[in-house]
């Protein structure tokens, strides 16, 4: 059985179309990634979706470019290619550098490891770091 | 509502207690560990676990050193604190020193560190390691 | 059989003091954290993680409080309880605000949220991000 | 060194086929996955596995609809691509539809995110969910 | 520096107070668990999570307990100990049985299992499966 | 916005080509792989991490092949694609038979299934493995 395809704008139901609208609009942008023509296959999950994004990754206490790495940082401890993918041209666009990008993937790779570290090691909480 | 409580011999219906009596044969101990006082609440899991990790975990290309040092490398990456220690303190018991947990770990932090930055760095194959 | 110890100052061997020294000296704290003192056990590590970590830490094209929230963000990701605990304190010393924190979680559960719907819906990669 | 490839029936050994052919009877198909045909390069983990899923498969206390739906959601919390595609397909084959795969996609997303919240915030277990 | 505490319903800012209410009516509950008082340290963060999680673990193509049971195996999967406990009570209040949540494990072990070894091995997709 | 190339050696700056030049001198390869070709993006990072990576994989108290094999069962875990192929491939190199692979993998699968069953039955830590 074949899995789901992307689901296009003229194909699109009327309360899909309306949250496409609203992305492209938003963003500024000729089309939706095929991110959102798969969601589309439930709409409210669609709509919840986007909204809780267009939320969660506004400007706020900390400025969208920021936001975009600390996406980038779980999509690649969790190895989502195309949430990294997606993420990390966002991230470009708001303009991270080469040396930015390097930086990140850095502390990325530390705390994988000593992650890693602490599980294997059994480390124990300090007092100081307690309740 | 409470969780589970682990399952004591005693209370043990007769399928459960002919598996515990296997693993304190095999493994030349008084009693079993939680873990399979956990699992005796179904006991079709608690059979079919014990039976494929004894069949697993026995002497075969690798040794059971070697093994035990493996499923601490998983568990760790997984961060299961009762599985890293369960089978730390097995491997311990099979001779590994504080040098062999040193190297052990090592890896595991550097194996979960590059695992990080292939992703994020999204790492193309190459030739040599297609198919 | 009893898990690893922390290993203290008096106990340590020189070169594990050395590292400790360094430690103290550089974040001008008066003892090191436990997770150093459990890679003790192994003075190479313990030496190679420290001048990796000061290194990657150290302010560059990111600053050390973005550095520390990409940190908690990995940890939250893999559930790495003493190093959630441990980089959350050194982001508050290097200014994260509540709001700062709240945000980097929101963006940290939407990321881990999305992930899973790239994978579960098997999105393909658009045209405009393929190599 | 090329991968392992997959090893087909005429060029399997008989307690290989002796597998195959029960799971083509089992399942009713004409052929098996690829996943059976690598793990046929170590015939004990192909038996073992075979049996042990027909097992943890079979119609219970839950249908084997949700069992296939938890499997999915599993599996794309795990990111294996060829584990979300084959038992989606599975899924599909015993009656889940576009409605059951949305709700069960927005399911693991809400667990996903609300995981990495918990773990982040560093909520405390509630007295009433304590042992 | 100490970690978050739980904001209780007397100390709460309006804004919490209101989901505190939908949350304590739409559950019929005298009190709201831990999780929402935490996440309660930045309202938007708890007023969107509330009304997402509201949203899909509502009854539709798939029922509540299926949905429960399906939050479980994300959870155990990711080891999030806080998750795991709230929604198996969530599943038992539901009717969850011991059979059934002997099964639910099983399924959850297996494809555990079984992600890990498709990794391992590589395995190839069918084209079957492809798009 | 196309994602990075990897760096080829005419192209590389001299602190790179210092880099590339131990990797290939050091395992005595032609060319180096696409991994180290992407990290040249950052040298700091590559430099790092090649320097990591030759202390932690070189022969001691573990032989390199049990060291190549937690490698590539981390990555399994983890389903680093190209982490796996790679370390499969130096694990082949020195000496991993069929029967070996076979035999970690089938520890690697064990390990998933069992740290996933501890999660979800919530197991206790044992009086003998506390501290």
């Amino acid at each position: 059985m074949a899995p789901l395809q992307p689901i296009e704008y003229p194909d699109a139901q009327p309360s899909v179309r309306e949250v496409y609208d609203d992305i492209k609009h938003t963003r500024n942008v000729e089309d939706v990634n095929n991110f959102w023509k798969f969601l589309a296959h439930h709409p409210a999950t669609l709509k919840r979706t986007w909204e809780s994004l267009k939320e969660v990754m506004a400007p706020g206490a900390l400025d969208p470019l920021v936001k975009e790495m600390i996406y980038v940082a779980v999509s690649a401890t969790n190895n989502c290619q195309y949430c990294i993918r997606s993420h990390t041209a966002a991230a470009r666009q708001r303009g991270m550098t080469d040396d930015m990008l390097g930086e990140l993937m850095a502390v990325v790779g530390m705390a994988n490891e000593t992650n890693g570290l602490v599980n294997g090691y059994q480390v124990r909480l300090d007092e100081a770091l307690k309740d």
